[in-house]
């Protein structure tokens, strides 16, 4: 499949497969769009019915074209695509879109259809988009090639490039945000079932494109979805926002999995966990692409998540705060030099806090505006400042763009304005602002949201330059990868455990046994009280076959214990396979945490972390990273659960070892890199946490190997 | 103060005391408004500095007015506000706003000089709105009686009423949703700091306004915050929607408000609990108000939280169905019936599923919309319906458009679309929906919120109407009472056991005992295991003390812990009052939850549940009802909560004994409500709620007497 899609977006010719007189149909609108938007590549529609259409020479067949056509079209039946697409193939056509729909997404003969369709275009090398898409369109190339009602306009160019799985509602983002919102794009291309050219390769080419600013996606799903962390994180490194859409979140997931982790695991959280990872910022609708995208368009990210708020309108200060702090931002107190500056500017009945409440009062004397943002914007703890101007309208409201504009020029730290003057009545002012790509929102609520996306941004751009400067952790056991390759069977815990202490992970002391004397003896070199636990891969629930004992406290009750065990196992399970019973130390004082992995199919390996039992199964309380993740990333795991507190010593308890905790994460992370090709899941449950400096030990521990 | 806000709205005449000829400040403002809006009741400008302002009359003072006006707007200085209020009650005028800044929201003498108008309002029995607010329009009586930018612009009269504490947030709300969202306004008044008419008077004014059909609110803090849930519910009752801001959510937001209206009106989880007792429904930004509006005014309330989604877009019907959904709405499968009817309607490459995806086909044939329109209404599982238009736009979608009005006006489920086109590009189409009140959005994300907003006030409805017809539950205990009364120091344990019990909550069993022989009879006659924990008003933190001793099996156990108990707690605080030591039966086998009693100064009593621990102390997973609550609320209650899972028998637990949970509850509020002027608040803490069947028990409680 060709790498660049410099030449899908700019083309030098179009084939138009299929196309017709029928200015109705689908078919029949393609060409007319190209055509009608001033396309100055040449067009071959191809169609053996005509000679012509729309005054353009029409061609018998995809042999018969004079070139080799840059792009190719193919508007016709899906039961005949497949065919055209192999003609393109042998004309040496670099790029289709098929249109057609009716492959996977009707299930049954069109699954086959679409397989077809991809061999065919992987035989010949075309990069193929869609099928069941809507085209494209490239603003600057006036590239109109699709169909449908967005098509009969024609819309501005701007900076922001889109990529959507579904056409329907991508090309609305696109009008709407353009002609409503005043954010022109630059390219917009939807994939459909994406058996060729995907969302990513897109977003990696907009990441490239020097003139793409920021981009957008909409997601319904990723096939190549291991690649997305370091999508998002090129993009990061370019400073280029990814805006994307993904939908699908209440569906229940299909993979069914029986231990924790792949429960857990459902496709949504592992999206949150590769967006969180790399800087991606999801959207909820069209209207967060048209503020972000202006936001972004400001070009400055600010150096810290602290804003200072400046309101002639207490309510909306307050709102505004609200906003700014629930989305992650501080509202800092102002350094006592500022508040002093402030002190002979602001009315008795403002407020020199932040929020500053400036009152209408100073708008009657501009040199107040520019020593108020002077002075705010000196300030060493203010990092971005949002400024609400109210309905100010008219030449007052002009003048004052003018300060701000004078003012913004000359820091590089952002200011953003909520101004509600509907657009009519401040229209110099708005302008004054745009011209200089100044934020302006219509309402306190949306522009402390765009300032709050803004700085989420440049905050994973820091912890990113963070992560780039920290050592790659990778580690590597032969003993594990024989035990797991070609294993079909669960590891049980004893085996599992073993394998985690060849990654350098605390497990309890523990020993298996055979015997009752073994167990005893073991119990001794262990130390009481200990645990025993039947061991069996035919035994998954060893409470519910009564085969666990806990806080043995002697020799008696230790070898007593053992053949009750054995007793209760195998009543519960005739002819269950017994490997003995694990005899393990007892441990207190620890806090129970869950860690895990779940190998995705698309995906590849993801950690997984939280706190134990219900707040992990019925809350829901995890956080997931895409494996390798370094010391600073499994920090951020554990930070991100809500009920992180308890781990610093919420209630009274004594903070547990959170770097020993971030250094299991690290390790469980380069073990599932290890292990990829053989493992499926892993599932430490409990991990206990102990207080500072006595480390984390696993006290139970599952391992899926990958079927074969 | 006068009750009925009829006059306030529609005054006869209109005193504008501190009028000026200066139309650029303030007090020149108003006079000008009121006349270049066409006010019809008679003007009396008050300044004994002129004769005349803007060719009207102008009056020395407001003795020399020739009659009482309806109405006064005091424009001048806070330092002389007071004494024209005086002047105005003297002249017996019935309701005055004072548009002044500088009182308590600036502290200091403004608090004082805030107390002298308040008074002074009291007195001479005036409905006095404001201070430190921005005025009123009454857009069909023509009455712009106020300043600022948006007085500069006229108004179409619209069925929305707005009542705000904040001044330049609340006008900018009426602007914009008016102008730019074509949500007309009917009344909108602006309250500040509230030391006479109250957001709830404006609210409780507006239910009963036959005209108003949905109303609007931004709070930052109720002083009467007790008749809250009272008047949402009267609202409700009418079956209009209240939809408000309540802003300072967060810490520095809330302190930022305090600077502001100095409106501090109890905890944001009090406000939450209100509203959804109450029906009131919450808006994050001007947006909601526009959407929603749209929405309340098509006149139906679907019946249940069932939507059926038909679309042309595959992405916009996942959207929806994600807002839908995670909104508390269902996306039900459709019946067999309907099924039968939609296959030879739906194009095999649609879905016949819900979402139902009609592909673009449909629109070939407009009797196909119909038909999939009626068989979808007809089907019994669907109570709303949300289609999806995508961007259909010119002839197409007039003719669509008259399909759908023709369809809506038969049912009484509503239907509500999302439609992308732009307004140029279908505007027949969208006139013919707005004719009909058939809801319409551009984003289906917009379009599901809206939808959910109807259904959940539709939910809240059904609920109250449920509440309503169940017994109220009232208690009282005389022996509590008095035990409460006049007390300043908190009730203990036991004393506070006692008195749940008076309330017929269950408590664990237990005796006080004095020595060690009364504890180890008093252990024999509970049944060992038991508890023993010091019983002393100077000894909270029993624990700390080591004056606790869990699990004695045995009378000599209990005797040396007697001892023991006795002679730590005595070490620990020297001359400590100690009323004995608490023998008390082990408890073990149920749920730890708590269930609390916050007398809170301006809400009154509100009960409080949550999961015991970790989930109330640290993930803040409790739900809040103002006492009384009925069964079916306290139901709501539990199920409220993240964590309810947990109760119902999550990770193969057993249920736990819900009814008996709610009982509790019920009980709780009547004994909150009872001792409501004594007891400041109740905390149980652990409630131990036991498996079906086996009920609730308090295991440890204490409740703090309202300070005298």
């Amino acid at each position: 499949m060709p790498k660049n899609l410099e030449r899908f977006f700019n083309p030098r010719s179009i084939a138009v497969i299929g196309a017709s007189r029928d200015l109705i149909t689908i078919s029949g609108q393609s060409l007319q769009h190209l055509q009608s938007h001033g396309y100055a590549g040449k067009l071959y529609p191809v169609n053996p019915k005509y000679d012509e259409i729309l005054g353009i020479k029409c061609w018998p067949s995809i042999e018969s074209l004079p070139e080799t056509p840059d792009l190719a079209l193919i508007l016709i039946n899906a039961s005949r695509a497949a065919e055209m697409l192999r003609a393109c193939g042998k004309k040496g056509v670099p790029f289709a879109i098929v249109f057609s729909s009716g492959y996977s997404e009707v299930g049954g003969k069109g699954i086959e259809m679409q397989r077809v369709l991809a061999a065919v275009a992987a035989e010949y090398d075309i990069g193929v988009v869609g099928p069941n898409c809507q085209g494209m369109i490239n603003i600057t190339g006036n590239v109109y090639a699709g169909f449908g009602s967005v098509f009969f306009t024609g819309y501005d160019a701007g900076a922001v490039s889109m990529v959507s799985q579904s056409g329907g509602f991508g090309f609305s983002v696109m009008n709407l945000a353009s002609k409503d919102g005043g954010v022109h794009f630059r390219q917009m291309v939807t994939t459909g079932n994406e058996i060729g050219v995907s969302t990513l390769d897109f977003l990696e080419y907009f990441i490239d494109d020097a003139k793409t600013e920021v981009i957008t996606a909409y997601i319904e799903g990723l096939k190549d979805a291991r690649r997305l962390v370091d999508v998002g994180r090129k993009a990061l490194a370019k400073k280029k926002p990814i805006l994307a859409w993904k939908v699908g979140n209440t569906e229940q997931g299909s993979r069914a999995a029986a231990s924790h982790t792949a429960n857990l695991g459902g496709a949504m959280a592992l999206y949150q966990g590769a967006f969180r990872q790399s800087g991606i910022i999801q959207v909820e609708d069209i209207q967060d692409v048209v503020d972000y995208s202006r936001a972004f368009r400001c070009g400055k990210l600010p150096k810290g998540n602290r804003v200072a708020i400046i309101t002639v309108s207490g309510g909306a200060g307050i709102l505004m705060t609200d906003e700014c702090v629930s989305r992650g931002m501080q509202v800092p107190s102002l350094s006592a030099e500022t508040a002093e500056k402030l002190r002979v500017i602001v009315p008795s009945f403002g407020s020199i806090q932040n929020p500053v409440d400036v009152t209408a009062a100073i708008f009657n004397d501009l040199s107040l505006i520019r020593r108020t943002l002077q002075a705010i914007l000196d300030d060493p703890n203010v990092d971005a400042i949002a400024m609400i101007n109210a309905s100010l309208q008219g030449e007052l409201a002009d003048n004052i763009a003018a300060e701000i504009t004078e003012i913004a020029a000359h820091t590089d730290k952002p200011i953003f304005l909520a101004w509600s003057a509907r657009d009519e009545l401040a229209r110099d002012a708005y302008a004054k602002l745009d011209a200089l790509k100044i934020p302006h929102y219509k309402s306190p609520v949306r522009c402390g949201r765009a300032l709050a996306a803004l700085s989420a941004f440049a905050h994973s751009l820091r912890r990113d330059e963070v992560r780039l400067k920290e050592p790659a952790t990778v580690l590597s056991d032969t003993t594990v990868h024989a035990l797991l390759a070609g294993r079909s069977e669960d590891l049980p815990e004893h085996a599992a455990k073993q394998a985690l202490a060849a990654y350098g992970i605390g497990v309890t002391r523990e020993t298996l046994a055979i015997n009752a004397a073994a167990a005893v003896a073991a119990a001794q070199a262990i130390g009481y009280p200990v645990a025993l636990k039947v061991q069996s891969p035919d035994i998954p629930h060893k409470t519910e076959a009564r085969a666990v004992k806990l806080g043995l406290n002697s020799a008696a009750s230790v070898a007593a214990a053992f053949d009750e065990i054995m007793r209760n196992a195998r009543a519960y399970r005739p002819g269950a396979r017994i490997e003995g019973v694990l005899v393990q130390e007892m441990v207190s004082g620890g806090i129970e945490a869950i860690l895990g992995v779940t190998n995705d199919p698309l995906f590849g390996p993801a950690v997984m972390f939280g706190l134990g039992g219900i707040f992990a199964e019925v809350l829901k309380d995890v956080s997931f990273r895409m494996a390798p993740v370094t010391q600073s990333v499994a920090l951020e795991m554990i930070d991100e659960i809500k009920g992180s507190a308890v781990l610093k010593g919420a209630r009274g308890a004594l903070p547990s070892d959170i770097d020993a905790l971030a250094d299991a994460i690290v390790r469980v992370s380069a073990m599932a890199v290890d292990l990829q090709d053989h493992m499926a899941e892993l599932d430490i449950n409990p991990l206990f946490v102990f207080p500072q400096g006595r480390g984390v030990k696993a006290g139970d521990a599952l391992i899926k190997p990958k079927k074969y």
